[in-house]
């Protein structure tokens, strides 16, 4: 018998507490053992089927020797970051969806969960319900990892279709974002300005390369100055816009950011729409995998967090000869993108005459109430830079660059 | 120290040789202890690096009670499976590429691997370098499987890739195919008439219900009557043609089969090229998630195959207890779609006019040199069995007709 705590009831929480009590038996014949529910952790008490489990301090939990499984899903690190680091600490297997958790402090939390014979598993915490933690470290274990690219934020995502498919701004679509509960209604930023992403690439950065990227060192763009204009001019060229969170290692050195980019409407991750994840891996052995499947909503996510308690069960501290990473001895900046690309640049008031001048040989995509789409064919990034700075001195806006990413076209 | 025995020393099995060679060291962190090449059982002795570890006959194998992991890639059954089944019933874990082998056999030997405490594990065995098998036994385990939709086939992918792009007929196809090495030059018939696809489905169906599904029971039809002709009319309904392997299960009725069926050009499986792999699987819980990559090739295969040499070193034949089904009592056949559908139909020599009163209302595509395709908005398949009865009575020709299929949009 196995027994579980979850600390933090909202959507996440209910849904873990929902599928153990409905899949009870399939569940015990699966781990051989019954998982049973015996305390759950909430801020408030108030009346509840389930009212009987509700404790109020994490000291109530730990005091409960039996239970040796937790789930974690109160968000931030506040509060999750010391309770999560007790639970481990006393050798109890912790499972978590807080990506902001795993991102800042996985490296130590997973150290504690090594050292106490106990495991600290967060599938849930990188596209919801998504497989995409496991396979990585057990199926493409067996080699190295050269890449990751990957659409990592469902909100983003969807708002992009919008603007896409009804042609909808920013504001339009953030509005049905919030309407559909997908973004916050107070505060968006965490999505909208790529930060959420920036954590989940973290989190699959280190995981891969086996040392600590906090999502501070990377370069995070957000989605807010993506117009209805920039889709109708890169659907011209066949492509989409998609906040891209990449990273690769080239000559021992890290480089990846999360940036709106232009990529094949055809290609995989192209296809990729509303709130869906879909992260492509390459790996030295398996070529490109993809993952994909929904980013979010209850019971994907907490489906995740179920099936990492029955490989907690089954594996316990084992799991960590695969997953794991290191606290970076000296953390840096991800390098950005510095080869050579292609980019579509958005420009307002600047006569499209000049834009072959500014940004070299390419093509005027659409020509608009002063607005232009030109797509420059080839530039460095100290072109680029250059170019930009020339433009600054001219009469006239530039509203927008993104690079054109060369994704498998399978 | 695990000693690993490999049966067969082809395209598969010399890859497995040079990654556990190649990476060692990484696999002996993994893993908690070393794997070594101790054994390589092949037809005839050659020259090769590795010949002081070649053998040629299974007892000397199973007379070196070191070797606990052996690696079967010999394909086939006739050897194939009386030496895994030796193998596992003196407790050596089991690794195999060979669909055949588990279609065919899976439920006798998990069953024998349970027994004595061993794993039998077959990643490999569908999608190649793809995981599939164990995200769905792991990562979607808390709750039941509905459904099951796969490009399982490289090669006739491939093929049907080739008939779309550059308007090759089916024997061009297959001739590209052939000298690519994806398909067989002596008889590719296992890859075009979806006998492959349909064991990777049978493996696929077995492992989410529980329930011994062979190849036998799945009505099987390939890709030899599609044209380039039938390609130029789904693609004016926005639809290509792929060969679907899938299943589902419909108030404890199994459904499925493998055949040749039109879907969205811009649904995850559409984007589906070259001799890429997909598969979607719609669960309770996680909704649909899908898994592509490569569905073959030396070095995805044998990462996959090492992959699961690490899983059965990790968790032994507790695997078992998520990855399991049981020799059927009554085996049936998979029970054809049999709701209402849209078809596509492409006729010869029959009036265009003829065919809204034979196949109901619908779209003429395309009408070119006596051949039409037309689009019919919806039929039962007692209604289209009747309809192809009427047209049998008729002059002129029934070429091909393909059920539209809907997936998730995204």
């Amino acid at each position: 018998m196995a027994k579980v705590a979850i600390l933090g009831f909202g959507t996440v929480g209910t849904g873990v507490a929902e599928i153990l009590m409905q899949n009870a038996s399939l569940l015990h014949k699966r781990t051989g053992q019954a998982m049973e529910l015996a305390a759950i952790l909430v801020r408030t008490m108030r009346p509840h089927p389930l009212q009987h489990l509700f404790v109020q301090s994490m000291e109530e939990i730990l005091s409960h020797p039996q239970i040796t499984l937790v789930v974690e899903c109160m968000g931030g690190t506040t509060a999750a970051y010391p309770y999560v680091k007790e639970a481990l600490s006393t050798g109890r297997s912790v499972v978590t969806s807080n990506k902001e958790l795993v991102a800042c402090h996985g490296a130590e939390l997973i150290q504690i969960a090594k050292e106490q014979g106990c495991a600290f598993l967060f599938e849930a915490s990188v596209g919801g319900g998504t497989p995409i933690i496991t396979p990585m470290f057990q199926s493409l274990c067996p080699g190295g990892i050269d890449k990751i690219a990957g659409i990592l934020n469902g909100t983003t995502n969807f708002m992009l279709t919008c603007m896409e498919q009804m042609d909808m701004d920013f504001a339009k679509a953030l509005h049905l974002a919030q309407q559909k509960g997908y973004a916050e209604t107070v505060d968006p930023s965490d999505d909208v300005d790529g930060k959420d992403a920036a954590r989940k690439l973290a989190i699959l950065a280190s995981m891969a390369w086996g040392s600590e990227v906090s999502p501070s060192q990377i370069s995070t763009c957000g989605i807010g100055q993506v117009t209805p204009f920039d889709f109708q001019c890169v659907h011209k060229m066949g492509h989409t816009i998609k906040l891209l969170a990449w990273a690769d290692k080239m000559d021992d050195q890290l480089r990846g950011a999360v940036e709106p980019v232009i990529v094949q409407k055809n290609s995989q991750l192209g296809q990729v729409n509303d709130a869906y994840n879909g992260v492509q891996i390459s790996t030295q052995y398996a070529a490109d995998v993809l993952f994909y499947g929904q980013g979010a909503g209850k019971y994907a996510t907490a489906n995740a967090v179920v099936a990492d308690l029955v490989l907690a069960l089954q594996a316990g501290s084992s799991v960590h000869r695969l997953l794991s990473w290191e606290k970076a001895v000296k953390p840096q900046p991800l390098k950005p993108w510095d080869e050579p690309s292609a980019y579509y640049v958005h420009t307002k008031d600047v006569p499209a005459s000049m834009l072959k001048s500014l940004f070299g040989e390419g093509e005027l995509l659409l020509e608009q109430d002063g607005h232009c789409g030109y797509l420059a064919d080839c530039l460095t990034p100290e072109q680029l830079d250059k170019a930009k700075e020339r433009l600054a001195n001219e009469p006239g806006e530039l509203m927008q660059i993104l690079r054109k990413v060369h994704l498998e076209q399978n």
